[in-house]
């Protein structure tokens, strides 16, 4: 195969890593691809599996003595420390790579930077910065992990065409299509952890497990459940609560003297010993903003390094709808999956996708650094990284030489 | 051209049906297709305008003399009596057409079949029921505007990803894109009359005119607006009066018995007299059900039974979300039209497409016989006919000979 530009490339390079997606987290997902001087694909690879070789060794190994005076595109600044594996920048060297184009520095101060300074050091030329919109927007997660400090917030919710996810009385099973449903389990499988509101529990009883068939290829990773539950109030016979030994369950929830008077706290304490003899953690938060009308709610930003801090690199947040505003309303969705079903429902007490205080004017709302409208079956699926969420990463700026 | 199937001919047929649609009204969109024995095309036309040749005319008018003995595919039974035009019945007779394949029996009293009876008396043969599902789709409002007596009700809103359709604050200027924007005044240029609620008149000071480019060969009408209006609130200086003279512009309310006590009837006639000297039409018209929370508000079926008798055979509401939700709690919205922009507004208070009452459950809210998405720019696109629309309408069971 031969490519026809430097970018057609640098996308392939951008596709491959993608494959890596659900698999590699929390480290960067990340493809490489090694062509002659006339773009004469020569080797490729991309990092498959989190604590394995990284994108460049995989396709070092496929190019073997062609890589000698090669170019090798790589979505990522190339690694110059030893985490799980050797330098990838020692092994580009020792290969004898001649040219290197990589679309992003990575901002991780372990490396930042260093890598192409050793590849520069070593006579290797190195391109920075081709195709860096898009490589930005499949990095952005790692960075805001590594450099942020936090997850990555995925927002999802299905709704009808006339925006609501449930009628006045609750009822919202189902409302996407069985083919869309299927995809939000694949959508759960990439994913650390699933947040929702104690609404949401007592209202459904949901599981939030994932739930693909055995033949699925794709990542299968089993999320933590995270409840919001500001009065410890779920029940002890929901299904989370009672599938907490097999499936990690979490409650978020503010110490007892956030609470009214008449919840005495050892009321309080004995709900929680009962959660966790049922195998649940219990997390006790700091109370949210005033501000956002979070008051005797869990602070999200606490929740949020208290995840990073146990290694939760993706979150998915399910709703309902103040939930979901609280997390808009604090600027923290990054990435939004919304499902819209071809039925209405009506009616002023029906609820509404997100709810919170929410924008002033429409101005405000221009969103989306890529987004894609696309069908499942008879439903609309839109897919988007929001555009604040990547330009509010520490990016470095490149410096060729 | 040679058709493959006796299908693939009714397709063709109602696909140069479609072409009259926003011309023809309140005539039905008529399409025919006169092939030989192997399916060869040997002619094809559709009702083109409103007092212009039926479709039949048409295509025997390309076929000449190969239409004898030939198959004549009509997307309508053909008509039998004298309207603006001849009967069609006698003219495919006399063109020597030995068989008719028609899609659905036109169930207008004037019709119903007879033209049907017409052709087998003159011994040619007629199959009834061809695609009769997208010709009844294709049929309906005038149906609708037949033998039900009511315009067909087209509803129109753009809301944002999370189901908004303005802010907390009102603001809705702009939620879709340009180019979704220009479709909406191709929808426009379609329908009698657009509907909308006082509400939005206050907030938007809408034009609700078709604003079409220079070289748009669609069609073109100039529908009337017509605003509800319980207490005769609209000013004088609004937008809609001002150009009352210009295009027809119609007021509906209640009359000022109906009003609390505090507005006196005089003020009601005052205001009445404004608006008529204006160029406005006041329509006085009884009060809506209470069931529904339209006490003291224009009953809708009245307004609709009004604009019938004006000869309205398509009337767009634009809302706000009461008005939306006014209607489907009747059941009266027939065909639907959304556009979902990707942007985020959250908010507990920003207005949800439809209010009303609404449903109770998701399973009262299985409604399109068809319904497809598409993109415009940025945009998603729904379009699709309420099944119940179609369903509840007189039609006539084939009875073939």
């Amino acid at each position: 195969m031969r490519f026809a530009t430097p970018d057609a490339v640098m996308e392939y390079a951008l596709m491959l890593a993608r494959r890596g997606v659900g698999f590699v987290e929390p480290n960067p997902a990340v493809g490489a691809v090694v062509v002659d001087e006339h773009l004469q694909l020569l080797g490729e690879g991309w990092h498959e599996r989190f604590g394995g070789p990284h994108a460049e060794v995989h396709a070092l190994a496929k190019a073997g003595e062609k890589a000698r005076g090669a170019t090798i595109y790589t979505t990522l600044e190339p690694c110059s420390h030893f985490g799980k594996t050797p330098p990838c920048a020692d092994a580009l060297i020792a290969a004898g790579i001649r040219h290197v184009v990589t679309a992003v520095i990575d901002p991780a101060a372990h490396v930042s930077g260093q890598g192409i300074e050793k590849l520069r050091q070593a006579g290797i030329t190195v391109n920075v910065g081709r195709c860096a919109d898009k490589a930005r927007e499949l990095l952005a997660p790692f960075v805001a992990f590594q450099c942020a400090n936090r997850p990555w917030v995925h927002a999802k919710w299905a709704m009808t065409l006339d925006g609501k996810i449930s009628t006045k009385t609750g009822h919202s099973h189902w409302i996407s299509s069985e083919a869309s449903r299927r995809t939000v389990h694949e959508l759960r499988g990439r994913v650390d952890a699933i947040v929702v509101g104690i609404g949401t529990v007592l209202v459904d009883d949901p599981q939030l497990n994932v739930r693909l068939p055995e033949d699925w290829k794709g990542p299968r990773r089993t999320p933590a459940r995270i409840v919001l539950d500001s009065r410890l109030s779920i029940s002890p016979h929901s299904q989370l609560v009672q599938t907490a030994r097999k499936i990690p369950t979490i409650v978020a929830t503010i110490g007892p003297e956030h609470l009214q008077m008449a919840e005495r706290e050892a009321d309080w304490q004995q709900r929680r010993e009962v959660l966790e003899l049922a195998g649940c953690q219990v997390w006790s938060l700091p109370c949210g903003s005033t501000d956002i009308g979070l008051a005797h709610h869990p602070c999200l930003i606490h929740l949020l390094d208290k995840m990073r801090a146990a290694g939760m690199a993706h979150l998915l947040v399910e709703g309902g709808a103040r939930i979901l505003g609280s997390f808009l309303d604090l600027d923290l969705i990054d990435e939004v999956h919304t499902y819209i079903a071809p039925k209405l429902v009506g009616g002023s007490a029906a609820a509404s996708p997100i709810a919170g205080k929410g924008r002033m004017t429409i101005f405000e709302s221009e969103e989306f650094a890529s987004g894609t409208f696309t069908t499942i079956d008879k439903d609309a699926y839109f897919h988007g990284v929001r555009r604040v969420a990547i330009d509010r990463l520490p990016w470095l700026a490149p410096v060729d030489a």
